[in-house]
């Protein structure tokens, strides 16, 4: 492997610090990843990025980078990706998913805020990360407290622009999200120095939903019995969309969506048929967080789709592709950005009738939420969730956790008890 | 005293719980303003108020409703109360200020939220405060995550409406939040039966200005030195202020300033000449809790500002009365109401810039900034508070407190020091 410590040094990188996350990831990553069985051949290209995740990527950025274009960083799935792409931006997701980073983060952040952000922020301000390094530009939104305080932050050392999210979904609330689109295209249109024409915005729109369809290609493989891949390897993919180039990553989407099709209809799976099916949801889960598919997989159960950030919202929901001018389009965007249920709108009823949709589209034998500790938004919602599954008579398991593993037994004898119970 | 029993009975309360709150809030009261010595003539309104805080103000606003009058219960400073006002509805605070309400919340809502919500919440689900029963609408806002998905559950058996707060404070979020009003004013119409015309808003908007400047008055006194009334004394007769009828409230504190300005003249304090000066920064204070005041009061100082929603930011900023047309005094209220710089909006420098223009002008020796228990966006603004402070020269204590009084040891050793050291 190319030792990347020169560029790691020249993006102004902690490499002492670095070196013990790089030291322990690999391993983590053969356990969980590498141990099963029968994996689909197309992961191969996932296994491959992640085994040089600080190095491959970062390398081409920078690459990209020295061409002109400009990288944004983005942390929320309402930031729309279409408009950078248009602007021949590139995107790149920061949100940080390793128990590595939280220290760092909690030198600036109180405790009770949920990993996730903790991560994000220790990732800049310990330097551990090379993609916090390469952004040229943060792009946040408002979307919980954790986040609105951490721009505050994360905002000192590099340009960051601010998406102010309506909390609520009436029609006035989503007209102020097609301003919030325009003003974002203003900026990004200085900062690249390109302008976003209703051509190249109806071209950004056409990738982006050509990598939302192969991916969700990839996902509807998993509603057979036996399932063709397991929700680890699904959710790797998920998470490495968000750092990869939209095209390859929808060709290399569909290449393994197309093996797995091959393997349905051969009768092949990764888990034994009639296995439990799970389906997930709550917050999500930015890479190298795995730690609930994990505990489900070798517990038993299969996961089987996820209701989250890092799952179906990520890929569902095209951008309407007809509307050829500016106006039209903006409409479109904000109309599909809005179809996103997180709980930080109120109300938000719209997951609930997500997770039952899906529950059944993906014959789930139960649900599992789950929520980053000190997420306070996900973690009221499970109340309702709860309420609604039951009613709905799907058995559902509430459940917390947080980036350090000191909770993985008690979290492993709840899921086992639970899947038991599934009977 | 009035037996209310019968009227908390048809009200639906939950006569024993309520019971066991009526028996330990006097002594609390007692112990905490009736132990103060020199306090101010004008105080004994707001101790009556407080000798029957269940009682007095409930068979008040009962008698409105039977004849026709709307109860408007709110939760934050941004909900413009002139729009209830001119309407013909009343306003009351909604705000639990004790760990009493507590259990109760947390039967539906994560540990992991403020007390202030949980007391909230608890208040109207346990039954046990009359203001919640009374209320023929809440009012929410989207300000932070816990009121957000507080509301899906406030407003299962109550009329909610919610006023989706914009996030930051660019012109059109301000042109947003004129929006919002608009939107309120049509449901406050149509829930009272009133119009509400140019000619009520102008007499709410000077009424209310009333009020505001009056309680100033009494803000303005604590300046002197000595101070003619302890911060506990003032703290009431804001709290007070949320639940009163506005006129009285407004010949009330003015009464109390005449007294007040009385006593500076005669060189009359209730501390020595001299005593510490602290100004309180951070969560709002709702009654019944007096918990930091005590703390510091009792420990060598005074509290001579409150930088905060039970504070200044409740008395500061007249609505400009000069529009006499709606659009004109929409765009008043707005404006008015936008210079209240709460953390929930990104960023929040206003609030910084607030607190060394406060500290400066009430003569502070020294600052303490407290948030309550899990509030993410007081709690992670204090580093900036912190770091302005310091580079202002004006010492600062950082703290967090809950509604239970388990850590009332430790906040005292911590204040003492702090006092200690501002010698
Ligand atoms: S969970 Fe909500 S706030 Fe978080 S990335 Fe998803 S949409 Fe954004
Ligand atoms: S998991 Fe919750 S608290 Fe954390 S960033 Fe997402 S919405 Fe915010
Ligand atoms: S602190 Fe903020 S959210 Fe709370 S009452 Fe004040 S303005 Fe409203
Ligand atoms: S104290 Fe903080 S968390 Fe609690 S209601 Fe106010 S803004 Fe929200």
């Amino acid at each position: 492997m190319t030792d990347r410590h020169e560029m790691w040094k020249e993006l102004g990188m902690d490499l002492e610090a670095h070196d013990t996350l790089c030291a322990v990831l690999p391993t983590a990553f053969g356990d969980i990843f590498l141990s099963q069985e029968n994996r689909p051949e197309g992961m191969a290209f996932y296994d491959m990025v992640v085994s040089d995740i600080h190095g491959i990527r970062p390398a081409e950025l920078i690459e990209e980078q020295k061409r002109g274009r400009k990288i944004f960083g983005t942390f929320c799935l309402y930031v729309p990706d279409e408009i950078i792409v248009a602007a021949d931006g590139i995107v790149t997701g920061l949100c940080g998913g390793s128990q590595f980073w939280v220290p760092d983060g909690e030198k600036v952040l109180p405790k009770n805020v949920c990993p996730l952000i903790k991560a994000s922020v220790g990732a800049r301000l310990g330097r551990t990360c090379p993609f916090f390094r390469i952004a040229d530009m943060y792009v946040g939104e408002t979307t919980c407290d954790g986040k609105k305080k951490a721009w505050e932050i994360l905002g000192e050392d590099v340009p960051l622009h601010i998406m102010d999210m309506p909390q609520m979904k009436r029609v006035k609330d989503i007209e102020k999200w097609i301003g919030e689109i325009k003003e974002f295209k203003q900026v990004v249109e200085t900062f690249t120095g390109h302008e976003v024409t209703a051509e190249n915005l109806h071209a950004a729109i056409v990738l982006l939903n050509k990598r939302r369809k192969a991916m969700a290609r990839v996902y509807a493989c998993r509603k057979a019995d036996p399932i063709p891949i397991s929700g680890k390897d699904v959710l790797l993919m998920t998470q490495i969309a968000f750092f990869d180039d939209p095209q390859r990553c929808a060709d290399q989407a569909n290449a393994l969506a197309e093996e797995l099709e091959r393997r349905i209809d051969a009768g092949i799976g990764v888990f034994p048929k009639g296995t439990k099916r799970i389906l997930l949801t709550g917050t999500p889960m930015a890479i190298p967080n795995w730690k609930m598919h994990h505990i489900i997989e070798t517990s038993g159960a299969a996961v089987v789709c996820e209701e989250c950030c890092t799952g179906t919202r990520y890929v569902e929901h095209l951008v309407d592709e007809r509307p050829m001018m500016m106006e039209g389009q903006l409409q479109a965007l904000a109309d599909r950005y809005m179809k996103n249920n997180c709980a930080c709108f109120t109300p938000n009823k719209g997951r609930i009738d997500d997770i039952i949709r899906l529950a059944e589209a993906y014959h789930a034998d139960g649900v599992i939420d789950v929520n980053l500790k000190f997420c306070t938004l996900y973690d009221t919602e499970k109340r309702d969730v709860k309420r609604a599954l039951k009613a709905a008579g799907i058995p559902v398991l509430s459940l917390e956790t947080d980036y350090d593993d000191t909770d993985a037994e008690q979290l492993r004898t709840r899921v086992e008890a639970f899947i038991e119970m599934l009977g």
